[in-house]
């Protein structure tokens, strides 16, 4: 079962248009939530950030924000989904192929869920990434569907056997390819400030609040890739990667070559929370 | 009746699916060809355009540009259209929903007619544009689902009762949002050149031949803001759009605020050439 706008529907039953502007235009926005326990993680924090999104590119949502917290809590339990994700999705939906905002939009949301686990193994050992230039738009802080720049860093990574691609603008790190990044230097967490350049990720805020609480100083300023390549510790997050150790950049050792204990720490932190955080939620 | 991959089918008989890549990630491509008299315009070059851009992004269109090219044309016939436009679009596909390319992706293509007539009033007054940022990803060359960007600007321009925004990177002028865009000086025409930062218009390279046929002198540079301003007139062009003269940019006029005679004549040429082409094609 999905949920369609307002719906839960089997999704054989879920139409979209050819001419749907999301399928010919990437003209939606969306999120990915994670699943814990049967309860979603931050979800008010996602929330924002999709009405924040609709706001920015002007498309109105097709619920209410209570209205889809109660579908999405629905689709949960209509799919038995203890430990898992949620993705939804909205668009400017039909209309007539042409570039302008059609005069009366009907948006539609899709969401679903997938049953992805913890990437608890790659959490331990870390993973490879490598560095690239940053292709995408200049308002990386909107999540929607214009993807393709995303797309193809990631293919690169892959083809290269790494897990991310870093990305940069003429030797200023940004963010990775669906990931935020961080880096850590003398004890010190850096990662890019928000801005048009960068998304505002749900668990870069987490990090940020669980840096604060331990008094971890963190520098909320750009990098360059020389000050990448020479820091103790990298990592990158993201609700599904949560917080995902980098260990070699382009083939050379981050640090010694292994998980960092800043690093560790982080994820240590963020398990607790993750499971302290059930009884605040809903 | 639409094209749906190698089928004619009934339009209602499409079936997107929500996990489509063209959907989710607007990964895919695209073309709009027009359709004089039954035949289509230059089709040769936007199929090498779309096969251009399906290598770039590592798309294999699924079917040969030889069945294509039949289907095309079997898309006419069936909608009994004389003239007008084709729509098609060719996506990576349904996968479940992850950055990197599927193992083995079925990509999807859909094509379909539309009966715009051809804006021979607007081509006749002229139009108004207006200026903005150039905020799109760094490879404009690949004519892509990812819009956004130009949706967004092509939507500013429409509130201010512009017909096309005019953009530019710091500066330096690129193109429209969903044209190319070229100013004349002095009885010169110059245009962006090609490269990442520009889509390679097939209305553009005709522009290019009938100047070379009529010894105007032509320049592939860029043109800063301050040029485009003071220059003595300015054109768009697109597949739809034809030759379209831009009368004044950010209310103020270009030139004397009417329709120069070196875009009056392009206009001519071209035109002679759309009656003219009707031979050749096929």
């Amino acid at each position: 079962m999905i949920l369609f706008n307002d719906q839960l529907i089997r999704r054989e039953e879920a139409r979209v248009d050819i001419e749907d502007r999301g399928y010919q235009f990437g003209d939606g926005i969306y999120e990915v939530v994670s699943v814990y326990e049967g309860k979603i993680f931050r979800l008010e924090e996602h929330l924002q950030r999709l009405s924040y999104c609709a706001g920015e590119i002007g498309i109105e949502l097709p619920t209410s924000l209570e209205v889809l917290i109660t579908n999405l809590y629905k689709l949960i339990e209509v799919n038995q989904l203890v430990n898992g994700q949620i993705y939804f999705q909205v668009t400017r939906g039909y209309a007539p192929r042409n570039h302008p905002f059609p005069a009366q939009p009907k948006p539609v949301l899709t969401g679903y869920v997938t049953r992805k686990p913890r990437p608890l193994e790659l959490m331990k050992t870390g993973v490879k990434a490598i560095t690239l230039d940053d292709i995408r738009w200049l308002r990386c802080d909107i999540k929607s569907l214009n993807l393709l720049g995303s797309v193809l860093a990631k293919q690169k990574a892959i083809e290269q056997g790494a897990f991310e691609a870093l990305l940069h603008r003429n030797g200023k790190v940004t963010e990775g390819s669906s990931t935020n990044l961080f880096m850590i230097k003398d004890g010190k967490i850096q990662t890019h400030p928000l801005g048009n350049l960068i998304l505002g990720g749900i668990t870069r805020i987490v990090i940020l609040e669980l840096a604060g609480q331990k008094n971890i100083p963190v520098i909320e300023e750009p990098f360059s890739l020389k000050e990448l390549y020479a820091a103790d510790e990298v990592f990158v997050c993201s609700t599904t990667s949560e917080v995902m150790p980098i260990i070699t950049i382009d083939g050379n050792p981050v640090g010694n070559g292994s998980v960092g204990p800043l690093t560790r720490k982080l994820q240590e932190l963020m398990e607790e929370m993750l499971f302290a955080h059930q009884e605040k939620v809903q």
